[in-house]
């Protein structure tokens, strides 16, 4: 292909707003432009590199099974109320009506749509398990699209669909799927880091993120210096600092808890004027935010969880949205109770509650489910609400807390002995210096961009959805269900993170839009005879070839074929086709030297470079 | 491939809503299933073949130098106000707020995404021509979606854009993509009758549709019985059964109007008592339908032509609705003449006065500019709006028409001294029966579905978004532009009109999923053995293989084998194999016989029938 005949507008400068490097590049190369804010448009070179992307990812899903199917970007809100998602998810969800006022969705992802599908097919365990898979648009309304397609409001994602009679059959695929993901990375020559991740707010059993590093990153990962422990921190564990009690994360029989820790003194009142934060308590006592119960109260919407025999929840408003959908609680309140030194993961406490949507509560509601201003509450003698106690807090026996009164708090507090909770669970963010659960080793930080998550999501929404089979004794039974996604369009960009220097991009051969630039000095004469055969010489060898026939100076062209970062470049010039061995430069891109090659040996030797290259990625 | 790895979902039931064939067979063949109303999913089979399409499309774009790109299915509403088509696109284009509330679009087409993406890029005449596609989903919200794919609400399409210095170019691009069509359409194995198309309100000076019989056509073309003639309704024209004036299609120069045609009788007044309709004044007058000049008072919105020296538009509204747009008369009401035997054809009628949208008068406005009730309306004496003359009445000299009072009419009225006009054009409907303006001869009617569109659309875009560039003088210019589109769905559901029989589907070799199916009679021992090393002999001669490993009775592998309509069916049996010289069974899907091939030459028989159909279509 001739350069003069594609349409690879470079740029020499950079756009204001691009502050990453894949940004910067992808717009300088002239692979994307911007439409609006978050929308991005392929130009061809980009484009190139996209369906190789998309063809990879195909082969490694056609491996495990997966069939590609294509359903619309356009669907039904129907479904969405179905699965009961139409309020959950929100401003991020674009919605429009059509002219009849049905309520549509732009797709922000398609558990539903393909779940409507396979409902519609599934009658026989026979046709257990099925994996499907789109690879298409997708939509959602970021608050801040920034960092060019990497962060985009529309965006390309695979995302895959499992269906199985039972757990071991969907862990198979998701365990298949697993590898499927890191060979679809490897492939693109990208280092992620696998995480176990937050399975979610209603239910799900397992859940793994791939991230990979980066500065601009919106999640926080948590890593083992010693073993091989990575996890979101929405969901990372640590070793506790204490021996924690058998059974975290279900409900407290009251009378598994130690009744006999009666050694330490019984709690003392003392009055705390003008403190309200734990840094004043502190200094107040001259004490240590580890001595201290934190109580914080949290308002929780749609709460899937049995509250039933939960303090103060008798009476609560339970409903079901939709036939077939679980109960849930449309408002419930919680006392969660952590060690003060540490944070609640707001993640985790949605997951144990299986909370739709969880926030601090309003001063009003503090104050009128504890009966004292913001800033005084405490577990001992809170009864009228639920208390979460993280695990933590079972290990201290002479701690201060709040009075449930103004200006006073308790001091000697114990727990076992001064009070329990109602449920037991590990709710603490984990921070770099805690301990690995797994090995003891110190935790680190990095900040991560995810660019795939592979997900069990358990009967969510077969069941919410009605979806049904006969099983082998003819009995009707719900199957479960996986749910897989890459970013595309972020899985490009991450690569040119990965792999740039100061000129420009340096594509892994298995993404580069094109294998081989041929860059003639001037396009005339020998010159322009030889770069042509070798065109021809190479595409006959099945290479992708573009051949730089512009009218411009050498230095011009180098600098593109840098910048645009195709891995093989020839430089054909006529000194070095003067000599009495004809011979022709080569270089890949991001290494130093330049080579002279025979003429006549060009094309095999760069066939057999390239074949070296994609064999080792492919591997 | 195995059968039992892939998810066909066949039916034998016909969905209800199923009235065509292509249509039935997408959703019997497991090739399609509905999400919604006018949303369809492709499963894994039907997506195979649409990707063939794509993929046959991508080769004919490249082979006249397009080049794809891909921009996004939601584009912001703002370029669509740029180029005035916000409003005119009406209920069919799906709008949405995003959660700042800014406007975005599902889009439709994208003339003006792609015209601002150009805008952007474009500095130097040295850049042009410049033609770019995309394979994108586009969404229009059909009034009435319905068979299948067919007319459905999303859809797929590949749809170009070309940017010109010139006329002459842009005539190029044109004819090249014509012959593309044309190609892309003969590779499908399709039928496609080109046709003569409006070119729209808006200018644009050439148009033609890709049209395939059907009996659900929401066209009428008019072919000639003689020569290649062939219009669209909207657009065709034909001899007049009269001798025309010189230069319709512009304003009338009243000088150049004879006013020496004196002979007739002065106009004559009639009493015309309770007679309303055209067929009650010809048996009242005991006369023809063709002696009489019928006019008709229309409304039109969003006028582009000049009508400041029209009769009665002196003072009318005229505004420019965004910077760089052209000047528009939000409302005006023109008059039009015509004989009494034929039908105003509006679509023309839009094109002549650049009118966005056109629909007959309220009676009130009727009343209010003819100074008469609905019926009386006539061109003899009306002062107050332009009268557009049908070029079939300015050979009329002895006319009836209506006195613009109550109950009266005037006979003897001849064109040219009772009355003039300010434009004469061609406005009528052409019918069967009509004669080609080429030939002479008979035009007939066909109903036709529209598959395919280019369109030399001018400056329309390019001017109202503000694109330009500087020529090799250094001097600012606007650029020509071309749009050319292709339905794929539909012309997959044409394909299969085509090609089907009361089977199923009967797939051109280009287009199938898979081009051989292998049937074991029973999958087990020597059968299974024989169909598994004959799946990758023809594997390894490149051909896509579909084996039909279940266990199911012979007589429904080979209903669905006819259902899904793979070209080349192979049947391998106990008894065939067991013969002296081992055969296997192979037919051509669509012919009857069934030729039975040595076993070991089946793979060589095989590869060389499809080579030949595939050079066939691909010639």
């Amino acid at each position: 292909m001739k350069l003069t005949r594609t349409f690879i507008p470079t740029l020499r400068e950079v756009p204001a707003d691009a502050v990453i490097a894949s940004h910067r590049l992808m717009f300088r190369a002239g692979m994307i432009r911007k439409l609006a804010n978050g929308l991005f448009a392929y130009l061809p070179l980009g484009l190139r590199s996209l369906r190789k992307l998309e063809q990879i990812i195909r082969e490694e899903m056609a491996a495990i099974n997966s069939q590609e199917i294509k359903p619309t970007v356009v669907v039904p809100g129907e479904v969405w109320k179905e699965s009961g998602r139409w309020e959950a998810m929100g401003d991020a969800m674009l919605r429009a009506k059509n002219r009849l006022g049905v309520d549509l969705v732009v797709s922000p992802t398609a558990e539903e749509a393909v779940t409507a599908l396979v409902r519609d097919e599934l009658s026989s365990y026979r046709q257990l398990p099925l994996s499907l898979y789109q690879i298409n648009s997708k939509y959602r309304d970021e608050i801040r699209p920034r960092y060019g397609v990497m962060r985009g409001r529309e965006f390309i994602m695979k995302d895959a669909y499992s269906y199985h009679t039972d757990e071991e059959c969907l862990d198979k695929t998701y365990r298949d799927m697993g590898r499927a993901y890191r060979r679809v990375f490897r492939r693109c020559g990208l280092t992620v880091i696998p995480v176990q991740a937050d399975s979610g707010a209603m239910g799900g059993s397992g859940s793994e993120e791939f991230m990979v590093e980066s500065e601009i990153g919106d999640n926080t990962l948590l890593l083992c210096k010693s073993c091989d422990y990575a996890a979101n921190v929405e969901k990372a564990s640590c070793k506790p600092d204490f021996c924690p009690p058998a059974k975290p994360g279900t409900p407290l029989a009251i009378e598994a808890v130690g009744e006999e820790a009666v050694s330490t003194p019984v709690p003392e009142t003392i009055y705390t004027p003008s403190v309200k934060t734990i840094e004043e308590l502190c200094d107040f006592l001259k004490t240590d935010a580890k001595n201290f119960i934190k109580t914080l109260i949290y308002r929780a919407v749609n709460v899937e969880l049995d509250l039933s025999a939960a303090p103060g929840c008798a009476s609560l408003e339970r409903r079901r949205p939709a036939p077939g959908a679980p109960e849930l609680y449309p408002e419930a309140f919680f006392a969660v109770v952590i060690r003060g030194d540490l944070d609640v993961n707001e993640v985790k406490l949605a997951a144990i509650l299986k909370a739709g949507e969880l926030a601090l509560a309003a001063d009003t509601d503090v104050q009128r489910l504890t009966g004292a201003p913001v800033g005084f509450a405490g577990p001992v003698g809170l009864t009228g609400l639920p208390i979460i106690v993280d695990q933590t807090v079972t290990a201290m026996s002479d701690a201060v807390t709040g009075a449930l009164a103004k200006d006073l708090h308790y001091r000697h507090v114990a727990y076992g002995r001064d009070f329990t909770g109602w449920m037991l669970s590990d709710i603490r963010t984990v921070k770099a210096g805690d301990h690995c659960s797994h090995c003891g080793a110190e935790l680190y930080e990095k900040k991560g961009n995810e660019l795939g998550h592979i997900f069990k999501l358990g009967y969510k929404y077969t069941r919410s959805m009605n979806v049904s089979y006969l099983d082998e004794h003819g009995k009707t039974r719900t199957p479960t269900m996986g749910s897989y996604g890459i970013g595309l369009d972020r899985t490009l960009a991450s690569v040119i993170e990965e792999h740039h220097d100061g000129d420009g991009i340096i594509w892994p051969a298995t993404l580069s839009p094109w294998h081989v630039i041929i860059v003639p000095i001037k396009y005339d004469g020998a010159v322009k005879a030889t770069a042509d055969t070798l065109e021809q010489e190479l595409e006959q060898r099945g290479l992708e070839v573009l051949v730089d026939d512009r009218d411009e100076r050498p230095g011009v062209k180098f600098k593109d074929a840098d910048l645009v970062g195709i891995p093989f470049r020839v430089v054909v010039g006529d000194k070095n086709l003067a000599a009495a061995v004809p011979t022709v430069e080569i270089r890949r891109r991001g290494e130093g030297e330049n080579r002279l090659v025979n003429t006549a040996a060009a094309a095999d030797e760069l066939a057999a470079l390239l074949e070296a290259e994609l064999a080792a990625l492919n591997a």
